[in-house]
This record gives C-alpha cells, sequence and structure tokens, in this order.
C-alpha cells in the first residue's frame, strides 16, 4: 500500500480461497489487458473471457499468455460450454481447451435447459481434465427458484466435482440472485449461506451497490464475480472500507 | 474464428451493404484507436467521429490516417454538417471535407430546423463529393413522426443521393425509433420495413438490448450504428447467436 | 481548433478561475493517463484520484508525475482525509501529502459527521500547506440540507480558506445538488447562486444530463467536476454549443 492506515480490516493474500475477486473480460486488446493488470493485477484472483467473446476476438493466444504470465488464471465463459454442448460438439469443446492450454472451465446452463443430473455428469467428466466452475442460475429473468432449490443444486454441483459455484446474474445484474431491478434477493442470498460454505460460491456483482450489499453481508473476503477490469480498483476500496460506501462499516465503534 | 463451431448463421463479408457495424468514436486517443482495431477492426464497417468531437479533439488527422490505413471509411457525425449550416458556413463545410480528405459525409437535421426539400438538395449537392449518409429523426423526444412519414423521408433522402439513411437514436437510446425509455418502437420498425430495403438502413442501437431486438428481428445481418468501440465484440457475439441474448435464435430446432 | 467555426461561446483560458473542467481519475494505468492527456488534457483543469483509490493504485508517484508533467494539479479525494481523520491520523496525512510533494488537498465530510467549526478549522490549518477545496454535502443520500444552509456552509468554508469549493453529488450523481432520481435540485441551485460567486463552486455533474443543465443555466464557463476522463471531449462540445443538447445555446436569434 502507498502509505500507512490504521483499522484497515484483514485481507485474504492470493492465492486465496475467499475474498476471490474475477474479472471479465468482454475484448480487451493486448495492451488494455496489460493496463488492466499494471493496475489490478493484484487484486485480481481469475479471469474471465465473457460467454463465447474468445470465438470472435483476433488475439486470443497472445491474450492468454498475457494473463499466464502474471500468474492469472483464466477461463472461456460457460456460454461457450454451452454453444458446444447444443450442438452436439462436446467433445470438441474439450479439445478446444487443450489446444488453448486452459487449465479452468465453466459448466453453466444459463441458455439451455439440461437435466441437472446431466450436468452434474459434465461436471464430474470435466473435473478430471480442469478445475471447473460451475454456475447456477438462469440467464431469463422469469425463471426464480426457490431458496432449497439453489442450495440442492449448488450442493450437487459441489459434490459432482466444481471448486466454485457461481451464482448468475446476468452481465447487467438483473437475473438470477437478483430481482429485475438489479435489487439483491435478500432472503434467498440468507438462506444459502446457512447451507453452503461462503468459500465455494462466486457472487456475480457487475454493479457497485450489490458489491457493496455482498460486502456488507458477508465481509471484506467474500467471492465476487463479473467485475469490470476499470473496476477492480473501485472494489478494493470497497472491501477495504475506504470508499463511502462501507466507510465506517469496518472501524471500531 | 479461433476454433470451429456448427450452425454458426451466415455473416456477410466486408465490404459488405448488409449487416453492417458503424462504430462511434467520442473522442479515443490514437493508441485507444490502434487498441480498438487490434479488437474490433475486422467486424467495423464504418466509423463516425460523433457530433462535433472533430471539432476538438487535438489528434484529428493522425486518427483518421489510422483508420484509413485499416481500410475502414471514416465520416464526421452529422451535427457538425448542421453546425456549420446554421451559421451559414455551408460552403466552409465543404472545404473542411476536402482538406481531411473525407469521403463520406453525414448530413442531418437532428439539432435544427430545416425544410425536407432543402435537406434532400443538400444531400444532393453534396453526393457529388462524398458518400452521403443521412439521418432522419429528430434529437428531441418530443417529436414524435407517423411511420409514413419516416417512409417519405427515407425515400426521399434515398432518392436525393444517400447511401444510407440512419435511424436516430441519439447516443442514449431515447428519442426517434425509441421511447423515452428506450424501448423500440414496433410497429413503427415494422412498417417502415414494408417499405424501405433493409440494407439501405442503419439502425441505431446503442444499448445491447436493441441490438438484441433489432437482430431478433431482422437477423444476423441488420445495419447497426452508433455501436460504442468497446461494444463491438458483443455486438458481433450478438449478431452470431453466441451471447445469451441470442443463443437459441439460429440453432435448428 | 481544427476548422474554423462562427459563432462559439467565448471560452475562458487555462489557467482558469470560471469555466474548469475537474476529472475524477478511479485508477488509470499510466498508458491510460498519457492517453486521457493526449485527447482530453487541454480542457482538463484539475484532477482528483477519487475518494482513496491511492491508497491501492500501485502506480501513484509515476502517475503524479504524468499528471506533473503536463500542467495539472491533481490532488487525492476528500475521503481519503476522512479516512485518516477518523482514524486520528490527520498529522499522518499531512506527512503523506508532503511526502507525494501534493500542492492541492481535499477537506470533506461526506462518511463522517464532523463539527461545521472543526472542519474549518482543519481547512484553515491545511490550507497554509496546500491549496484545499472543501466539499460541501453528505454522501447520504437522506440527507437534505435548506439552501440557507449550503451557503452557510460554503461561505464559512471559503472565508476559512478554501479556495474552492465543491458541491456534492457523489459519483453516481444521486445525492447533494441532486434527488435520489439524478435529477438537479433547481431552487437549491439558483438560491445558491444568488449569494456565493459562481467561480467559487465546482459543481459535480457526473452525467450529461447534470452538465447540459448547468451548463444551460451558468453558462459555458461554469466549473464543474467529477468528469470521466472519456467524457472530457463530450463535455467540451456542451460548453461550446456543438452537441445536440446545447446546440441552439449560443446561436444569435
Amino acid at each position: 500500500m502507498n502509505y500507512q492506515l490504521n483499522q484497515i480490516p484483514f485481507r485474504t493474500q492470493k492465492p486465496r480461497q475467499s475474498g476471490l475477486t474475477m474479472v471479465m473480460d468482454k475484448g480487451l486488446s493486448l495492451r488494455e489487458a496489460e493496463d488492466f493488470l499494471e493496475v489490478a493485477g493484484a487484486y485480481t484472483d481469475i479471469i474471465k473471457l465473457g460467454w463465447a467473446t474468445s470465438y470472435v476476438t483476433p488475439n486470443l493466444r497472445e491474450k492468454l499468455n498475457i494473463y499466464r504470465n502474471a500468474g492469472i488464471p483464466v477461463y472461456f465463459g460457460g456460454t461457450l460450454f454451452e454453444a458446444f454442448l447444443v450442438r452436439g460438439q462436446f467433445d470438441d469443446y474439450r479439445r478446444v481447451l487443450d489446444d488453448y492450454g486452459m487449465e479452468y472451465a465453466e459448466i453453466s446452463d444459463g441458455s439451455i435447459d439440461i437435466d441437472h443430473a446431466v450436468k452434474c455428469e459434465y461436471i464430474s467428466k470435466l473435473s478430471r481434465q480442469v478445475t471447473v466452475i460451475s454456475e447456477v442460475g438462469s440467464k431469463d429473468a422469469q425463471k426464480i427458484f426457490a431458496p432449497y432449490k439453489w442450495i440442492n443444486l449448488m450442493r450437487a454441483e459441489i459434490e459432482a466435482g466444481s471448486w466454485k459455484v457461481i451464482a448468475e446474474a446476468r452481465e447487467g445484474g438483473n437475473a438470477g440472485i437478483y430481482r429485475d431491478s438489479g435489487e439483491v434477493r435478500e432472503g434467498l442470498i440468507d438462506e444459502i449461506l446457512t447451507q453452503i460454505p461462503q468459500e465455494r460460491i462466486i457472487w456475480e456483482a457487475p454493479q457497485k451497490a450489490q458489491q457493496v450489499w455482498f460486502i456488507s453481508l458477508a465481509g471484506t473476503n467474500v467471492n465476487l464475480g463479473n467485475i469490470a477490469p476499470s473496476e477492480v480498483i473501485s472494489l478494493e476500496t470497497i472491501r477495504l472500507g475506504l470508499r463511502g460506501d462501507t466507510f465506517s462499516l469496518f472501524l471500531d465503534k
């Protein structure tokens, strides 16, 4: 840190299991990726190349190298898994992961309907090849699950081999764990946290108000995802109680 | 593409008449312009330097060269034409276009009232100097045209020499073809498309929901404009059915 | 300017007392800072490193040098002052300012409660070390001051030694001089301007509609703050009547 401030809350260190910041890269140039790492690399635990952007970005191998050289794991968004699966190309997907030297992969069912036992088989199968992150929740704002359903899904996916489960929010933060308005479904989160260990969940929280909400509920070292590269510094100050929104949260009374 | 996916919808190739992506540059630095081209140049058909930003940006000639060297046409926003015209400086405008070697220009009447026959004369006159894009619709959210009026205006401007007509949305997507809320005026679009060939229209669609709407209505290769440089990759995945929003649109049933 | 347009409103020149554009840097990389200066340095009067981002950004001294070499004053956001003060580390704060060679500082009470006479003492004390900018208004959207209160606070802070007073808006533009909806509290602004010289106030106006509103009310050369680096060019065109929103404002009738 650039100077000494007292009463800064404890922050876990990389590589960490809780307090993760997962960043979404929607198509940065190589130089932009370098700039992002210069500023926020120290606060970024894992990077997702959003949905299937990896199909069309021209700088894929070079960018993967930039992130790997910085020691930050990187993976393709779950929509890419779904795109291969729905086309009957799951084996091609595995080969693509190998070809690009991927060590992590996301399995989701946000855009397709898939029997949950089958999803768990894919998690199990893929977790013998890479570290699997799986996503629970639909991108469809109309599909609302009851809390016990969320809990059962998360538990089954962890048992099947997921390293972490991600609670879906869409990039705009208006589905899954959020209401249409972008507000958090508070009762849902509370209930999930009574049953699933917090360090196994990454909450998608693309908007500042959502980040503040989760940090207020679950503390500095909550796992948060879908953070924009330009917002990682802001998030780190929110975690440390150094932005207005959480300013008094960690101070001695 | 970086790997093989089946059932990807047909995408027209550059230089294309339909499926155009028109990008709005609101004042990129030279390095940012290069970064944008690195990532999204292959998916960008034409670039607008937004409204009269070209008056104040210090890097104008160099930036025009960067875009030209990438083989992508570039033009000044229509508000610049209006700014010259309202000051009685139309001849100065023509000289500026020459001085900067512009091969395209936009003619609009979003901020000024101008008799439509007179507007068409300007289109006709300028189309002997450059390729003209003309814009229909007011920046004033209060000015609502009936569909037949939109159709008559578009048809007259095409006959006067416009290469394409742009349907105005403002940068924020809250006027012209959109309601105040940013929602598309659907009936209007449907009716326009019965009378004007789709490849002659560029729909301004700065917001993701609008892009999704037009692609769902008119397909992968609809012309869309006012796209932010950082959103071109996202738009390309939406066109190809590789983002959640259009995921099932192009798949065999 | 890149070409000649008539009837452009008078714009004050740097270094200026009115017509200031204060830009908020939330964590730019060094290259991004250079890019911002290339495009918008000529239109940027002063730069704030937002809230306590300076605590976590890894490139602090280098970035301060980049801005200083461009001749643009830079200061740490007021939340940093509050973070030191609330921890009983005010003397440390003064040493940090010295250590980093800061010539400006912000004093605010947006996140803490502090007796106003005490705040004015800090302004007075710090103004013997650096040029002080002080901020009036709470980040708490629930704390609404009556106009006479705003006027008294601003006047007292100017008398205590503030070079400028900033009217708080939060980054999102939804507190202080703004309603929750982001709309300007018009009557409040009008009344403040009857009592406090306009050149002593910087209005935080992060959103375009707010910038348009203040320029329409108080003219091209109103002081505006919390402008995003990528929006400075847009703001300059709005000041000059070269964007749709203020297009007719400065034209002869």
